[in-house]
């Protein structure tokens, strides 16, 4: 039997301290004078009540850690339960169930797909609280990043593991300090973004809630046209460049913003990320200049924006980008598999795992010509293990067909093809919008039916979780003994 | 620098054989007194005398055997330029390159893919070229499959390795006697489906060129309307049994014809594959009866017809499947990827691969969960070594991400997501129509601008080579020493 008692108790304290985050939206409304403060009061009482009830009820079984199944589970549940909490001021405005916990697990997840429209007539606290849900997405799959997968090995993150994930029953109570560094480093990023907005000319209210979902590489907007709204050269820029810091390695923003900047470019992650996006953005802004005759700083600009968008998946858009032609369609589909480095608030595949995915292959096929000779495989200075390369070709493969059976699923609920495929690769991948006329970046996803709904929030938690999170616990064999 | 004297000497002599098979449609042709025996004759002549004259030039010096580099270039070679011998006489009737490649591509393969339409009004001549190349693809690729891919290791085929298929010198002298065994059963099978055909009322020429592409998993057929031309229960049901038993390890066939039928039924693949073509095509029978309200015996034949086409990669359609609702397109698509028995003629990933999949995927799970326990995985009795398991992950991704860079390629000409997704799905795996309405079941692929065709191509050959064949190829460590 595995004792839940500790899970329960770090669950206790999440809850409080997303009740207090509840209070913010409802400061917001207050001031603005809407009536909606009471929703967010509401719930900010019974998830507060609740975690506290239930910190007491388990306090102090803390003290001896958490083993590698209590931190599977309490990583499931914690992205499962904040989400539900987090639906409750949805509920109390009168959004339906599947609508508020999509909507929540989106924001939780950095997703960024939405059910709602008519978003610049919305309430400025309930906005707030899109963006406050995404801002503590980012920094929760952050710390999970960290601090949790990389103990757990999950896809291949053992990689990662420094003095700061070892195997040893003390993980949580060894990480406090790299998670109070992390904190300042999210806040003092965020607090520059919002700066850098405001210089553009935004509004303070655009600047903060923007701010607080580029950075977490979320994408949830304050208008239904999301960045196009602006029509701001340099506003777009800021966010590409936020974007992609949000898309670092944070362990490394760290030691670059305490004056080691230069290690963040010697990640093999980061130059093959930046390379990448590069090169793509301008290929693409040759296509919009050549076919759809935008002028250069304008293609530059949408080009670059949109691809810096999906790839990290933040799921913001500059322009509709499924109306410049199926290869625009065609390149944004394969682009929500790619995500930003490990150990960001990114989604999706994530460099490092293409980076052993073709060193391992090659390696692979060169054995297969010549048996006899003896190849290693190197990552950033470290020997790959035959575990390791395996651990990540399974993730693409359960990767690759968890979007195929969510696809199949989908069409179940009489989606087409290419609004099935790409909501379960956006889903999965946590980008935001998907293509197509329904719920493509000019779309939402309010006309999906319910049940769609429900098996999309499974996708992205699913794709949150890094898969393997969520797949150990439906085997009965993690049950036993 | 490598001798390719050995590799032209073989391929001298397969070049003769294919100019020998071109004389039956000639003959064919001469019968119905139709002009088109010219261009048969024609073609028979220049290639039986390129490869007379190739392996006389090269003569004897076979001796030696092949190397694992030579095995490789000779198995790529052989699969590119017999179809471009077999596009003469496409040539010669006024077919254009592009469209004449693609045919003979499509048919040695045994995809199934067609540019031809009207077929039902084409001369008998040319009806029996597209039948015979898919007939002797498909042989082709049972003994690659058996004798060449275990030898190289290609995707985990090492697991298939027996007597047949040592790593020594003399494979090819060696596999004389089971290829001999091979064509035999081949032949029977063949003979045996004609028969069957005749019996539920067919002509003999359809029934001959159905009985070719059936047994070869190809899915040409002499008419537009492929099966469903026949509005014949019994005539379906007997493609349906011969399908599958082209889907079947040849080998084992060849032991069921010589009285051990129980080992076919012993074999983890036979048994996968056996399971999951019930459950799907039940599944689809109920909503065929519930949703499109089709009386019983049609909906158990059109949904077990249609699922065994796509799933052994056959391609021949019984009804426009695409106009059964989006569950059915979404099926239809996620069946492409599954392909038969190795060592049979079918084509895509192929159960065994799923099998060992899911096997070591699962044994990953838990030792994540228990890092200390040991866990050995077995496939039919054989242990599975990380090399082998690795093998088959790899083959698995790099099969998802040559269908995403093909559709991706194929969105460049213009083609809509389902057009190119489909076309990218269906020729990788060697199935043979696509979706939607320009390349699905009811259309052909001749609107595809010639660009898209060579690389849809390109992608059959990809897929029929198992991918790492045609991939070491590229690496020019391959050829370097």
């Amino acid at each position: 039997m595995i004792s839940l008692r500790p899970v329960l108790s770090v669950l206790g304290f999440l809850y409080v301290g997303l009740a207090t985050a509840m209070l913010i939206p409802a400061i917001v409304d207050v001031i603005a004078k809407n009536a909606d403060w009471q929703a967010f009061v509401f719930s900010a009482l019974i998830t507060g009540l609740f975690g506290l009830l239930l910190s007491l009820a388990m306090g102090g079984s803390l003290s001896k850690g958490l083993d590698t199944r209590q931190t599977f589970i309490l990583t499931t549940l914690a992205w499962t339960t904040l989400p539900a909490f987090g639906a409750v001021p949805f509920l109390w405005l009168g959004v339906g169930y599947a609508d508020a916990v999509f909507e929540a697990v989106s924001g939780f997840t950095t997703t960024g797909s939405t059910v709602l429209s008519g978003l610049d007539g919305l309430p400025p606290g309930l906005l707030v609280w899109r963006s406050i849900m995404q801002w503590m997405g980012g920094v929760g799959i952050v710390v999970m990043a960290i601090v949790l997968l990389p103990f757990l090995g999950i896809g291949g993150m053992q990689l990662f593991q420094s003095e700061n994930s070892d195997r040893s029953q003390k993980i949580v109570s060894r990480s406090v300090e790299l998670i109070r560094l992390l904190g300042l480093a999210y806040v003092f990023l965020t607090v520059l973004c919002i700066i850098a907005f405001l210089a553009t000319g935004m509004e303070l209210f655009d600047a903060f809630n923007h701010a607080l979902t580029t950075i977490a590489t979320g994408g949830y907007s304050t208008h239904d046209l999301s960045f196009g709204y602006f029509d701001n050269l340099a506003a777009g820029w800021v966010a590409v460049f936020f974007m992609i810091i949000g898309a670092m390695p944070f362990v490394l923003i760290i030691q670059a913003l305490r004056g080691q900047p230069l290690l963040l470019w010697r990640d093999p992650q980061v130059r093959a990320l930046i390379t990448f996006l590069v090169i793509v953005s301008l290929g693409l802004t040759v296509y919009l200049g050549v076919h759809m005759h935008f002028p250069f700083p304008e293609a530059l600009l949408k080009a670059t924006f949109n691809v810096v968008s999906v790839v990290t998946g933040t799921g913001y858009a500059y322009g509709d980008y499924t109306q410049w032609g199926p290869p625009v369609v065609g390149l944004a589909l394969l682009l929500k598999f790619v995500g930003g480095c490990t150990g960001s608030t990114t989604g999706g595949i994530k460099v490092f795992r293409f980076l052993v995915f073709f060193g391992t292959v090659r390696a692979h096929l060169r054995r297969m010509v010549r048996p006899s000779r003896v190849m290693s495989e190197e990552y950033g200075g470290t020997r790959l293990t035959p575990e390791l390369s395996f651990s990540v070709l399974a993730f693409l493969v359960v990767y690759l067909g968890s979007v195929g059976m969510i696809t199949l699923a989908l069409s179940f609920f009489d989606l087409d093809l290419l609004t099935a495929i790409s909501a379960a690769a956006t889903s999965v991948g946590n980008v935001g919008p998907g293509l197509g006329p329904i719920i493509g970046p000019s779309g939402n996803f309010a006309p999906l039916p319910d049940g769609a709904k429900w098996l999309l929030s499974f996708a992205m938690l699913l794709g949150r979780l890094e898969l393997f999170t969520v797949l150990v616990l439906l085997d009965p064999d993690f049950w036993s003994r």
